[in-house]
């Protein structure tokens, strides 16, 4: 199983990096993850400059694609070349989007009446769309989730691993990632998270 | 005050990158981290090819310096070129080592009779050096400080920023980066980790 891991100029190290960091460590279980990028290389928000691993046509033949997030989200959502290059489809693939990257989803009118997660700053952009935003730092609906709050990015990528390769797989690589100590608390959490986010009444 | 996140060859990305974003998202209080690296490139243990934001003579500069980890340290304590450029200064620098960089500082002699953190697969050869290896996330003592699971680099990120601009923009820092919906208690899951690292008996 391949992993997309859309990351675009001014990209929040977090987000990408902690959702592909995880699923690489399920590669013995069979996922990959793939930096994936609009242009042979794209700087971080702090100035990190990143060479991709895969250009956005790979995106037509990953099993999963998650849309990261950044600085330069509103800006990609309004330029009609770089956003038409993301040929998302739910009908064969799993969805995820990082915090902004729900507002990639919402202008793809992918979401329906499916409300999402994202970050306290994207948050007025995705209403804007018309897309209700939860409190929560997880929300999946059937081919699509979205995490809200860096750090988040965990459960996307446990929630990746979980619905390619399974949940044994994705609680050996969270629990891998996990602090010394810390470890069984910290696979209850993520996979709290995970369940408890199941479509909600509206 | 500036911070080097030294990052190797085969580098782990969750290790080198949550702790260099969450202190950046301190830089309004006046910290600010960078890439450091041996090499104009490196490239991290899934593939994932970086540009350095400064070489290794940026060292000797640094108010903090974090080293980072990944899957070849080993070689870079064994390699007296790349090793004896770590002019690390305990005595004018703050000093952090993520998972198997606890190696390095063992090597360096910088440790005395300090236990560390360390991950799994590094506490081998870090007890080997005749460092005592502690079964929790965090630890530090004096100017130094260790984390051990590639997720404790939170804890390691937010430990530089308080001792650098102070827990008020520790706890900022954090609370930004933290999942939606969790925020508090992510702050205080890494307070307390890092004010229960105090000096153990020995």
């Amino acid at each position: 199983m391949q992993i997309a891991v859309v990351t675009f100029d001014g990209f929040n190290e977090l987000d990408s990096f902690i959702a592909s960091a995880v699923i690489n460590r399920a590669r013995p279980a069979g996922v990959r993850a793939y930096i994936t990028t609009p242009t042979p290389s794209v700087t971080s928000m702090s100035g990190v400059e990143v060479v991709g691993q895969r250009g956005l046509d790979f995106i037509t033949e990953a099993d999963v694609v998650l849309i990261g997030s950044g600085i330069r989200t509103r800006d990609i959502v309004a330029d009609p070349a770089l956003f038409g290059a993301l040929p998302l489809d739910p009908s064969r693939q799993l969805i995820g989007a990082q915090c902004s990257g729900a507002l990639v989803l919402a202008k793809l009118g992918l979401l329906g009446s499916m409300p999402v997660c994202t970050d306290t700053t994207s948050r007025p952009f995705v209403e804007d769309c018309g897309v209700r935003v939860l409190d929560t730092p997880f929300h999946t609906e059937g081919p699509i989730a979205t995490a809200g709050g860096c750090l988040a990015s965990l459960y996307l990528g446990a929630w990746a691993i979980s619905r390619t390769v399974g949940e044994e797989a994705a609680r050996a690589a969270v629990d891998y990632v996990a602090p010394v100590g810390e470890k069984d608390e910290t696979v209850e959490r993520v996979f709290a998270a995970i369940r408890s986010a199941q479509p909600v009444a509206r």
